[in-house]
């Protein structure tokens, strides 16, 4: 059994490596196109914080383990760039220029996502960059010393972009922001979204919301960033506005791609090619709230979907159950979560939301250092569903919200998560959590 | 509507401040035989730590504010004796030696539960201590202030006595523990005990597991704890050997009570009287795990039933789902949480357990400052039902139990909490969340 798998990266290699614990008489090959595979992508704003840490250091298993260790034939520098159906074969080039071709049994396609790049002029320019492979993290680290980087500018105002903030803070750079939406994280609740502005600007950072950018140019040894209504200065500018998912040599190759382009998936992993499957940045899921196609790149769901892909290739059955959204960072002293739909997401899904925030408190009123927590959660009202929760505070938020995470998990109502037994100790929070409090305040509006 | 409620604490004054905002025209009488209402006991051990902070801090509403603004009928240093349930009267004494009666159409019995006392020679020693009460808190700040207190000894190794053990390291006390029982911490899995235990070691508290106290002996300006096989010498003794529920008033009144000799109730709280409702500590509730009844007196489970109550006798219907028993403490630098059944305890509820004991980090490889995070899970190897979690770390750890706590709610197996979506980032953990891990390896045991 020949199992292929494209890209080295989270979901290619658990896959891969799984495969091989599973069955070591399978012959695994992955072709990967950078010299990079199994790194923590996410903890590249934490590395690039950091100037005597090497980035080679989010290198969680090099290959030279996985060729040895795991008997993967790890193939780096080549990239794959034709998949044929018929003859079950993937061709592409080495970075030697020599050409390839690969047969398979069962294909893995696990070719991630590619930070977008805004079609604007100067986008080439020395010092404009992206963020998204190890390589970029690279350039990013030795864009900072070589141009002695006081000051820069994050286009794009995501996870990623103010993680990058912070970062670039911790590098004494000052950090302006711009994107051409008006609000600050806009699937989030305002109360909560306001608590993140007021956080950043308390850091330092400029946020110019609302302003579309134009072009970057060079202005003597400088950047400048022109935007509608604004020109801002840098020495460096990040451009971290979302990402893509690689799919073209799926969508190229007949298969059904869906939601934001993504390689349509079931819940095995299987794309429309019963001997392909897709996992990882560059594959669509189910989410759980809604039972709907989403595309929500994560590092867990990618590191899950390689291990259900092994095992179905190795002739198991294991299905997915999907993804719930959730999601947390850190910007600054705070932690931002989130699990299931916002508002707007459950309207467009069709349920009928009700929004409640509230804000409480991280430790009980008997026990010192308490810092605020703010939460906001979504119900709907006719079914009376737990639909989304969202949190924002100093401490105590990243956790939490795996609770919620797991009701979305079984539809369960705003009742049912109200009467769960938290946990309560006057170190890490109020007697009624601030979920419970928010459900108890959610459930009267549902009643109305 | 008279609604009487004895007890003036959690569950009591929930209920009647909820029955008063419900209904105002309800007339509401409180009988409580201190003269402290409504004030967090789970904070003293934290405000006995504080020489600065008095222990009335801890009162979270005063009784003038329940008289005048909330219109409640309190009576403090009112003691309860009698329930004549035929008559619907509750008669005591005061503080003044006065005899009372007050009639009722529904009565509410919030008892709470008092500390158990050792049944042995010298527990009436001066500085000799228990802690339930807020007047108790007083006693043992005011003790080690009068005796300049410099060793401990405390006779008990439950939540409250860890947290003492701390409060008094705080305080410069060397603290010396000492209980029956060889197993600090018997329920919990032994890998993660010995967590537990080496940083109580490793804070300079010296713990003595299997040695009954038999006596304490004043010897000149000391006290001497006699034990089997060990004398321990101090300046004050703490009892935290467990609470038993304030039931005597109920069953000499012919109500059931039961697991525990707790007062027993249903769903909406209603004793074996349907006039008369109980909640708090010392009332039953029934485990959400088991379906059976059980006695977990939880400061949550008090202000929730207290609700219900108010709810119930103000002509709604309010069910409460039961408990999981979820509970976390602090111990210095540690967080100790559990949900649900341990190993013994599901056996003896008839599952057939499988437990799996991992260690994973509080954050990602490629995050600096990680510590361990210890998870034992237990599952039921003919349902695979998830049963109960326990966890161990110096972060990361309180507010990721109710993760599982949720799921017990809705009696999820442990390959859908596998497969549950739960939050990651680097500052707060592996991409595999450590209860994720642990149930992945879990499954793998369930599988044999």
């Amino acid at each position: 059994m020949k199992f292929l798998v494209i890209g080295g990266d989270a979901a290619g290699m658990s896959a891969a490596s799984k495969a091989k614990r599973l069955d070591p008489d399978i012959e695994v090959t992955v072709l990967e196109k950078t010299f990079d595979v199994s790194y923590s992508a996410c903890g590249m704003p934490y590395n690039i914080a950091d100037p005597d840490r090497s980035i080679d250091d989010l290198v969680v298993r090099d290959a030279k383990t996985f060729i040895e260790k795991n008997r993967i034939n790890l193939l780096t520098g080549h990239e794959a760039r034709k998949i044929d159906r018929e003859n079950r074969t993937v061709e592409g080039f080495a970075s030697d220029g020599e050409t390839f071709a690969y047969g398979y049994d069962r294909l893995l396609i696990a070719t991630g996502a590619s930070a977008r790049v805004l079609d604007i002029p100067g986008t080439d320019l020395d010092g404009v960059l992206v963020l998204k492979s190890l390589e970029d993290g690279r350039k990013i680290k030795s864009c900072i010393e070589r141009k002695q980087v006081k000051k820069a500018v994050i286009a794009g105002m995501g996870y990623i972009s103010l993680e990058m903030a912070e970062a670039l803070h911790e590098r004494s750079v000052h950090v302006q922001m711009v994107k051409p939406g008006k609000k600050l994280l806009p699937w989030m609740s305002r109360d909560l979204a306001d608590v993140v502005n007021q956080e950043l600007e308390a850091e330092g950072v400029t946020l110019y919301p609302g302003h579309a950018v134009k072009r970057i140019e060079k202005t003597g040894g400088n950047l400048t960033v022109v935007c509608e209504g604004l020109d801002l200065d840098a020495d460096m500018v990040i451009l971290a506005v979302g990402v893509a998912p690689n799919s073209r040599i799926a969508s190229e190759a007949g298969l059904e791609t869906g939601i934001g382009g993504a390689v349509a998936v079931d819940q095995f992993c299987r794309t429309s090619d019963e001997n392909i499957y897709s996992a990882g940045d560059c594959a669509d899921a189910f989410h759980v709230v809604t039972g709907e196609k989403c595309y929500i790149p994560l590092a867990l769901r990618a590191n899950r979907a390689g291990w259900a892909v092994a095992d179905n290739v190795c002739g198991g059955r294991t299905a997915l159950q999907g993804v719930a959204g959730t999601a947390v960072f850190k910007v600054f002293d705070l932690e931002v979560a989130r699990t299931g739909l916002t508002t707007k997401e459950a309207a467009d899904a069709g349920f009928d939301p009700v929004e409640e925030t509230i804000r409480s408190s991280s430790r009980a009123h008997s026990y010192p250092g308490a810092h605020p927590v703010h939460v906001a959660m979504v119900g709907d009202r006719k079914t009376r569903r737990l639909l989304g929760v969202q949190m924002v505070g100093k401490e105590g938020v990243a956790h939490r919200i795996n609770a919620p995470a797991v009701a979305l998990h079984t539809h369960m109502t705003v009742d049912a998560f109200s009467q769960t037994d938290l946990a309560y100790a006057p170190p890490f929070g109020p007697t009624w959590d601030p979920m419970l409090t928010c459900a108890n305040q959610l459930l009267k509006k549902l009643k109305d």
